[in-house]
């Protein structure tokens, strides 16, 4: 029995999220059906750095599962890809420490968020973009930004159903950029709230847009009340887009 | 009562093609069913500049069409694009001369063909790009694509399906350019036979593979034989990219 670590990447359009569930189809479900069939019909479990809502993407999903099969990286990447439907593609497989663990291990993670300010909504990034009319400030956002970095208790920014305890985390990274004519709002810290990457950036949104100002976040944070901050941003413009390990 | 001319962008993934059948979801459909409700119920036949095929993507197709309503071409955009489904989005809708013709008045137009290779597949591409495995010999399919540019008879070069009599066009444009660590290929001419582009993108992978020599191109031309040249590349990598009038 050997332990694998694995990246994979999903387009979450057509899934009711990351984890398996009794109804709707999920990537944990596709890839523990594959991985039966690969095992002649025995349950193999796998384990993720963390779940994604429906709708959310990933580009460096982290999961490990266990094995008897004795495959290289190219070998299980052929054997998985050529079975599991198209939404879903490994990048990489490889043994892992017997005790290597993709959610307790992870040292840190990092998220994308993509938006997109035409004035005409793109057919062709519909399920990859969040679109917002009109002009966005982005300056405005970047110095609304500064006051999220570093550690705080971001109880203002994850959804009110969070049952964690301690909300202090710690945001090393949040730049914003322009790129390809798109928004793009790259987040980096040591862990994230449920839903606190949408709703930072749709607090960040309402600066842009001239419906908050940049010297009300100091007490939005401090507020320590989800309904002070910006709406939850969609889905669809979100990337869970690495996941750090020692 | 007025014609107008618009450009209309869409996402074929999820279309039995552009022209109204009787099963299968196809644009002209939703959008002459659109205009139909902004008419109270009366019927609004809309003319494209030519069909695109199942899967085949859209980023500026003109069509016209008549209307006895009063809009700004704005007020147009607004009123279409909120009842459309999101994988249609009209970008612009003028009035047009009288007699103008979407199809007839057409004097060129430009497709794209985007093309990536990465060893694994990329969930984000699957109805975006087609996928080739391997390497591919970029300035050989160069030189290959500079054997089609200029007036040729076509035959080799479109589905046997064809009815038209005349396969004489002008290629004036045949690009082949890397960007975004993908292959574009930029088709420009007078007129563009049934699969013309798809079955000359097939035929230069084959050389970028190895499996045609270039010297075998001019050969291919003169046979006017469909069965000669290369496998018809997949709908998914196609865009009809702009439509050219006087």
């Amino acid at each position: 029995m050997q332990r694998y670590k694995a990246i994979v990447a999903y387009d979450g359009s057509s899934f009711s999220g990351y984890q398996i569930q009794p109804k709707g189809r999920t990537v944990q479900g596709e890839i523990e059906q594959v991985l039966r069939k690969l095992h002649k019909g025995q349950p193999v479990g796998v384990t993720a750095s963390g779940r994604t809502d429906s709708g959310v993407h990933a580009r460096g999903q982290v999961i490990h599962f266990d094995s008897t099969l004795n495959l290289s990286g190219q070998q299980w990447i052929k054997a998985l890809n050529s079975l599991l439907p198209d939404d879903i593609s490994f990048s990489k497989v490889e043994v892992a420490a017997p005790g290597f663990h993709a959610r307790f291990d992870a040292v840190g993670k990092e998220y994308r968020y993509f938006i997109y300010t035409n004035p005409v909504r793109d057919p062709f990034r519909r399920h990859y973009a969040a679109h917002v009319r009109g002009a966005v400030d982005v300056e405005a956002m970047k110095r609304a930004a500064v006051c999220l970095v570093g550690t705080h208790d971001f109880t203002s920014f994850c959804s009110a159903k969070t049952e964690t305890e301690n909300r202090v985390r710690t945001l090393s990274r949040l730049n914003i950029e322009e790129q390809g004519g798109e928004l793009v709002l790259t987040f980096a810290g040591n862990g994230f709230l449920y839903n606190m990457v949408r709703i930072i950036t749709g607090t960040l949104l309402d600066v842009g847009r001239g419906k908050m100002d940049i010297s009300s976040i100091p007490g939005v944070l401090a507020a320590k009340d989800r309904t002070v901050a910006g709406k939850t941003a969609p889905a669809e413009g979100l990337y869970l887009w690495e996941v750090f390990y020692e």
